[in-house]
């Protein structure tokens, strides 16, 4: 993988040009994307900026984010050939700092279900996940060191889980969502993947102006670990639960002190809201589309949204009251007394085999609801990818970023 | 004025077509524009649904509002002409509902201060306010029915006020502001103008899916009102304070319960905090604009954008955690042992002589970062208007609403 931090220190060196390590991404997409189709388009010729902090970042940026040289399409054909008049505020952003945006990655219709014909590169014949399948894909196949999701289930820590890579959700409105197509205003959430932890905190740092979630320097303090096996959904798969148990023993060898955690029960009874503030707000976000082009959305997503018509503004106060108690709740999970980071499932297990299904966000929907930082972090070894995920309180994204770098070092 | 439920009642009984209901509009504007220059561009050719609860109902809506058939232009050089793709999610609600979106009305170049050449119908030589200039003026000369408006600051009450027309900022987020240009996520709120409090409460009602706001049948009761006169900023002038007085003494001669207000100071803590929230966020909500189209910004907003790049995080982050305190203490102002509704001033006078300055937001900044709802209701008599504001609990936009209703009537 093209790691960020990587290609920064050679450039700083003179060892490499920004220019140059623009053209090592362009050259590693011309070579994988035949085989991944991540990419939606292109830029031809962008500007490459020889300052900033991160000049030479090629970025993939999720086809619902808007750039202002490139269509922004939604995985749509409503969408064909739509090009927005401003970048995104995350996009603006990351030109400021030098990077270049440079591909547009294919997203699932509208950031939904319905599959992309994105290839996972790391696991022949299953799905990449989604809804940021391009990103998480591009990002696995060495063709960029940086891209761009977004998480209203499980889009950011799913794809990133089952492509072997780096993700990161932030706390919520971390970064801006300004210039992404809404699904639900309460969840969407834009994250980032990587080739390695230190890359993703780093880039964090630079785009959310805060340079205090970079990693510190040296090696990483032990975290006190909650390890949570969720109990308010359907468990996971054998595979998923001994590479987690993996990780919990890997941190402990290495220091961490990791002790089995549990949810206050406030929390858990979250879990079962998300779907209705999902829908409720897809509704308002996608009501011209309904109406207009019904006949041109995806089959999963037109039947969500008719069953969506019928949220009752009631059962959405009611869950935002319910989902507002969580938050509080879930405070108590994490500081002085308890702990610092949580560690449990990414995904329920491998990617699915075949491309029918984007997999299944019900170990990340609490999380997005909860709007704190998480964290996918890659489990060493072979076969299709497994991931397992760091959580740490609202606001706390360094914190998050800090243990899951240990876990990493710990796993290597 | 053109009243919402006049138009919709006669329409009912078979007086008046939906057609011809618009064609009123159509009428008022060609009458009237000249000059109030309210109206940016105008449906040329609208199709005007017979069926649905706002039949009939020909709406303006503010150039920072995305529409799918008029292009929005957001008062500014740099988006001439643009085009959106789409309905914001407040305009597809409205044409679902029956209504025409008929003219785009003036903005403030982005919704900031920067005035625009929209004349007061009611003030001649006065300022009609601002940012959601043409959309008060519009009403206020009877060319519109309902129109929509958003505020930050002050862009929605300010201009009710100043051109003696009913407006409303709802609780924050009960209209979706999808398709509206940001400036600040934490505080943009959609509202709407009307003729009367009962045009504005049965329009809300239906744009917000929500039909307990409508007023209750029957006369209004008698709220216990809380009389606030600010003492966290600068005074308001001698004619605001004596309206406010006339208008405490007929909500309590028809029978409320008027007794003085006093804000806990955690409350007013937060009045300080609006700026560094407001100005943090649009640096990022405009930076595509402000990174490539600086010399096409007016002159007051590229100053304050330039002032808005320095501002750190941390500031941000206190900001915003002043702010959550305050809206938690803000609770105890209502309730059961406490007051109905908060009575204020919308305004620190008449709308200032001139066109250079659209006025003064310092009675509304603090309710809009409160997220609660706020009802201008126009004082009667001669003169440039001036008008009062009822607040109410977040969430209670229905008892605002019954209660500027009651003070409406009381003050006739």
């Amino acid at each position: 993988m093209l790691s960020l931090l990587s290609l920064r220190r050679r450039i700083e060196a003179g060892a490499l040009t920004p220019e140059g390590a623009v053209a090592l991404a362009r050259e590693a997409i011309a070579a994988r994307e035949p085989e991944v189709a991540a990419v939606v388009s292109l830029a031809p010729n962008p500007v490459v900026p020889v300052h900033g902090p991160l000049a030479g970042i090629a970025v993939g940026v999720k086809d619902v984010i808007d750039t202002a040289d490139l269509p922004t399409q939604l995985g749509s054909s409503i969408y064909d050939g739509w090009q927005p008049k401003t970048d995104a505020a995350a996009v603006a952003r990351l030109r400021r700092l030098g990077a270049v945006p440079l591909a547009k990655t294919t997203t699932t219709p509208f950031a939904f279900l319905d599959p992309t014909a994105t290839r996972n590169p790391r696991a022949p014949g299953r799905t990449p996940g989604g809804s940021s399948a391009g990103s998480a894909a591009a990002v696995a196949a060495g063709m960029l060191p940086l891209a761009l999701g977004t998480q209203t289930g499980g889009s950011v820590i799913r794809p990133a889980a089952y492509c072997g890579v780096v993700g990161v959700k932030p706390s919520f409105r971390l970064l801006p969502t300004l210039g992404v197509k809404c699904f639900s205003w309460t969840l969407d959430t834009l994250g980032i993947f990587t080739a390695s932890v230190p890359d993703a905190a780093h880039a964090l740092a630079l785009m959310s102006g805060r340079p205090a979630i970079d990693l510190p320097a040296g090696a990483p303090a032990a975290p006190r670990i909650g390890l949570l096996i969720p109990d308010f959904c359907d468990p996971a798969e054998a595979d998923a639960l001994e590479a987690l148990g993996r990780a919990a023993r890997a941190a402990e060898a290495a220091g961490a002190v990791v002790r089995d955690a549990a949810l206050p029960s406030a929390v858990t009874a979250a879990f079962a809201e998300h779907g209705t503030i999902q829908d409720f707000e897809a509704a308002q976000a996608l009501a011209w589309e309904y109406d207009n082009r019904r006949d041109a959305l995806p089959p999963l997503l037109k039947a969500h949204l008719a069953a969506a018509q019928g949220i009752e503004p009631a059962a959405y106060d009611a869950a935002r009251r319910i989902t507002h108690a969580a938050r509080r709740s879930l405070k108590a999970v994490f500081g002085a007394e308890a702990f610092d980071v949580i560690l449990t499932l990414s995904a329920p297990g491998h990617a699915p085999e075949g491309y029918a299904s984007t997999g299944d966000s019900r170990f990340n929907r609490l999380w997005t609801l909860m709007g704190v930082p998480c964290v996918n972090v890659p489990m060493p070894g072979g076969g299709p990818p497994l991931g397992v995920q760091i959580i740490a309180a609202f606001g706390d994204d360094g914190r998050a970023l800090a243990a899951a770098h240990f876990l990493e070092r710990a796993l290597a």
